[in-house]
């Protein structure tokens, strides 16, 4: 068992030192540093978050909060560092459902893939 | 990038090799081939997935259903190697949870922890 876990700190390491760990974090920061654009991100995130949660809950989002997510994400698309850091989170994710999917092939081939999965 | 892959993959490796993982594919190919064992499972799955799906469209589950539920809980409950393979399944799936939060503490120290995270 204790093997298991020093393996998973190792990949968790391997991945704090990887060249997309460090973009993300060096943009994160200066995100972080630069009130306006963080301001921005928030406020495009939270949007983006009432959004999910209303569709979660099966309501239908009004025309206008459509528009207004719309334009907020035109927002940050032009903003250079936030349009860069979205793009390294969505390969961060990327990354991330990757490691799941071959760290979890020793269950997959018990169980099959997860859209078969029940257990 | 491919260090990380080639890390998930030893992590992988080290997981299927784990007593832990052994012990659960012997459990389950032992009731995958006992027709009476495997029948009880299969149908304790289907009731718990029922309800589940119920749940998560909102939907409250008849008196009758809880019932079932419950009485075939104890069924596998009294099953020695069913119980024995729910107990490892278990296990599994609080190493599998470990794991994730091993690898991704490093995304938790930008973002925050899960339930604070929005991005
Ligand atoms: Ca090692
Ligand atoms: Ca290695």
């Amino acid at each position: 068992m204790s093997n298991i876990y020093d393996s998973a700190r190792e990949l968790s390491q391997t991945l704090r030192n990887s060249d997309e760990f460090q973009n993300l974090k060096n943009l994160h920061e200066e995100v972080e540093n630069d009130e306006v654009a963080k301001r921005m991100l928030d406020n495009f995130r939270q949007i983006q978050l009432d959004l999910q949660q209303k569709q979660m809950q099966g309501q239908q989002p009004s025309e206008e909060e459509i528009t207004q997510a719309q334009k907020q994400f035109e927002m940050v698309q032009q903003h250079d560092v936030i349009s860069k850091l979205m793009e390294e989170e969505q390969r961060m994710s990327t990354i991330i459902s990757d490691l799941n999917k071959i760290i979890t092939e020793p269950l997959e081939d018990l169980y099959g893939s997860p859209e078969e999965q029940q257990g």
